[in-house]
């Protein structure tokens, strides 16, 4: 007997923003902007969508070309994905916070030709379309209440995005091609070497998207307003546009404006339920509310991403916000989640990540790569397998992988006994000292949690015994009392005496990589 | 430059109890019996399942083999899924209410040679290995204190479960072939003509299950205590072994006994927060209750399947249980779930099915297959297309789709302006009068709400001059006073005058099909 069988449906992105239009197509999509918000149905961006992509191919784009987006999270910015993944164009979401010569090398490797960018952005792109001689179309998006001059140039055409549309705008023909199809690229923060990029694909984003939606995970419903805190351009925004367009949530995209104030009236104006961002957001927004009296009723929750925050923070968090904080770890080459604990449960541990979802496995082993005999309790370097996890770079041939197929996230964990991972330090960052091991993470944590210090940051310098010594850089807080013997009362008895900094730097403001983080290739050069 | 790529991932099943194994390790699953239950931890069961198919092998089982099993929901049952599952053996679940009959045509067609059951079946197991020359082993499965006689055969070897692993229990290789590889097979109920088999496929039962984790659908976190009150060889008990061992929840399967008194037992023994089932289990439950004052305080949602209940018995659940209550539409061929109201909202229309999840589509058509011109609002022939959708039946070489992939349900709908789908009759049950069609399933309704009627049916009687007129057929309830008049008045006005029953008939019960739905076969038959 012949087995039956199931009808084929590929793993594409555009079934997500169909589904959308067809059976939630009245829900909206609303963008913040300067003064004022602009807002569409799913039907309608849906349709927009399409006829971009009839615009995309008028510009030349085949399935398999790259799009470069650098912009803000925006209506225009999601058609631009949709538009683009549609018929298979590549959609390569560029930050525009990078310095020019950072994105000039990205758009060299992805071979943009077209790029769509946010406006006010024009002396930036002016100096791409100077370094990048492959574009020859910027497509300059509509944001609400945003007036700037648009990038000026003799080479490329610079199109308005609304005269884009309704000259070359037709209906376009989505889908039909292999899921496995690369979907999106995005390069990583690239703060310790030159970036690598990560090709994500129909199948792989999908999967991700559809792990994601789990109760026990982003856990959205077609009843919740979620605003996307996190940039577009971050891993796909977390998936979060994806999600919404699923499950038919209303989704609020800030736009440039990511203060304290902004995001409050967006998340009042909207009834936003369901935030998600990098604690730095809102911690703004905490601080908004306790200078204002203001508060965020509809707020019921917030995934928290980028990295761990301290205890105290993430209390400050559920307190001022009222709401249940979700703290996760995930990474670019992870499309972004590892692991996060879960929705609607109040976290009582900072420090602790969460589980990996179905769809992604852990293991630690030892610096040779050997797994540990006990994985859960002990500390060692972190790898992950998965369904969206990385495999190779944009453009390499060698694997990132082991010859088992597990990805070195570079990273160092434990692993509790119920499961839940924290994230203990960088591999890369540990300190060899007398052949043994000094973790600058666990150094860092004890004194940033001191009142008086702002950033904290533990580094390497080389030494003729011992091959390498901590050196401690603190930013002290203003007008702050910071004596050394403060600093290090504060780690005796905590540390190991030999983990102790052998000398101490103060420093007026920490030295921060693009992405917000402290720039340790910049304090190792200088103080290592 | 070569694109990056992404790690391969097989969407294969044994992945959701490596996962629960690995990360939700002490999470339980508990199997209700006679006077006591038996529970297990989800690594202990993923070893005894591992094991399992190291026994499986030395019965002969091969991958792509078929594994015939006759269960009740039970550890041991859930255990023989993956036992079989993991190393590629298909699963075909029989429903032990069937008829011998029916139960040997489909080993027959599936070619079972080992066959798994649960105790106290041994005159039907005896009378199939009789009549089903290629069986050569059964198993007979564990359950908390059932003792039965086994099944007795000269020719078959009959194996107890435990002496079975025990003698050649062996730790075997999971995964590893292709997600499109048939993973379960399980027969329509065929109660209006011969069985048709449906072949999942490793593919369609992740997609299925990872689709109905989403918050809106079943929504089930590893804090629920799930109730699965479905029958596993109910279209794999609709998703939901797999779904818990994904996300880690405790499983409650509650074997043989499904009346009203054990099933209260069992959630409040247990803790159930979550349960899903048709709704004569939950009628069942209700009525204890009721006649007890007992309560089931744990329990938080109920998930309605089957068909569509009357408005009063689902206010009834919803106040009695003090649950919410997800209506739902689904099917054998849908893997099952078609529609679903989301979950924790109170459902304030019973007749409303809800919106397909991502991963469905829906199209409504006319009689002959051309797609209504307003798919909101107008009846029409109801059509599916998705990811875990039958294209073709066990054995048959023939699609079971049109020319553009969608299959026809049988059933009559109406989607409303939301996009929430009300069935409203089977289209084989419809009758044509006078080149008209009339709906039994709009008269049966109307009647069935009478106090007086327990059970009402309307089929069509051949008529010379309008080719076919309506008989309605009614059980009324014990000592009703039911007249005709009072069933036509019922009907004057709210239908047309023509589709006005010709005749009448009582009868003292209604003819049911094995599956407790009304058997029309059998009324057409002795009234058409």
């Amino acid at each position: 007997m012949t087995p039956g069988a199931i009808q084929p449906y590929a793993l594409t992105l555009e079934k997500f923003i169909d589904h959308a239009a067809k059976w939630h197509g009245s829900a909206e999509v609303v963008t913040g902007g300067e003064g004022r918000s602009a807002r569409i149905d799913y039907a309608s961006l849906r349709a927009r969508a399409n006829r971009l992509s009839g615009a995309f191919a008028a510009l030349g784009l085949e399935a398999g070309d790259n799009l470069g987006t650098m912009a803000w999270n925006s209506q225009a910015h999601l058609e631009c994905w949709f538009g683009a993944m549609g018929p298979g164009i590549v959609c390569h979401t560029l930050n525009p916070r990078l310095t020019s010569g950072h994105l000039m090398r990205m758009i060299h490797a992805a071979g943009n030709r077209v790029l769509a960018v946010s406006p006010g952005l024009a002396p930036l792109v002016e100096d791409l379309i100077e370094r990048c001689p492959m574009i020859e179309h910027v497509i300059v998006l509509a944001e609400p209440g945003v007036e700037a001059p648009a990038p000026a140039s003799n080479r490329v055409h610079v199109w308005d995005y609304e005269e884009l549309l309704a000259e070359h705008g037709a209906a376009a023909v989505w889908g039909g091609f292999d899921e496995n199809a690369p979907a999106g690229l995005c390069f990583t923060s690239g703060t310790t070497g030159p970036p690598k990029g990560v090709t994500y694909t129909h199948r792989s984003n999908y999967l991700e998207t559809v792990h994601l939606l789990q109760a026990d995970v982003i856990g959205i419903t077609g009843r919740d307003v979620v605003l996307v805190g996190v940039p577009m351009f971050h891993a796909n925004g977390w998936g979060f546009p994806f999600a919404g367009a699923a499950v038919g949530a209303k989704l609020v995209l800030p736009g440039r404006n990511q203060d304290g104030a902004s995001l409050a009236r967006l998340i009042n104006d909207e009834g936003v339920t369901v935030a998600a961002g990098v604690a730095t957001v809102w911690l703004g927004l905490v601080d908004y509310l306790d200078a204002t009296g203001d508060a965020v009723p509809s707020l019921q929750r917030i995934l928290l991403g980028g990295s761990s925050v301290p205890q105290a923070l993430m209390d400050r968090f559920e307190e001022r916000l009222g709401v249940t904080v979700q703290t996760s770890w995930g990474m670019t080459e992870l499309s972004p989640l590892g692991t996060v604990t879960p929705a609607n449960t109040l976290v009582r541990i900072a420090s602790k990540s969460g589980k990996p979802p179905i769809g992604i496995d852990l293991r630690l082993t030892d610096a040779n790569g050997t797994p540990l005999a006990e994985q859960r309790g002990d500390e060692g370097h972190l790898w992950v397998k998965g369904a969206s996890a990385v495999e190779r770079y944009f453009g390499q041939v060698e694997p990132a992988t082991d010859a088992d197929g597990w990805f070195d996230t570079g990273d160092l964990a434990r692993i509790d006994a119920d499961g839940s991972l924290s994230i203990t330090g960088r591999s890369k960052d540990l300190i060899k000292s007398g052949g043994e091991w000094i973790n600058p993470a666990e150094i860092e944590a004890i004194v940033g949690a001191l009142p008086e210090v702002a950033l904290a940051a533990v580094v390497g310098r080389a030494h003729e015994r011992w091959g390498e010594r901590p050196v401690l850089v603190v930013e002290p807080r203003r007008g702050a009392d910071l004596t050394d013997e403060k600093l290090l009362g504060a780690l005796r008895g905590r540390i190991a005496n030999w983990w102790l900094p052998d000398s101490i730097v103060r420093v007026a403001a920490m030295p921060l990589a693009l992405t917000g983080k402290i720039d340790k290739m910049r304090l190792r050069a200088e103080y290592g």
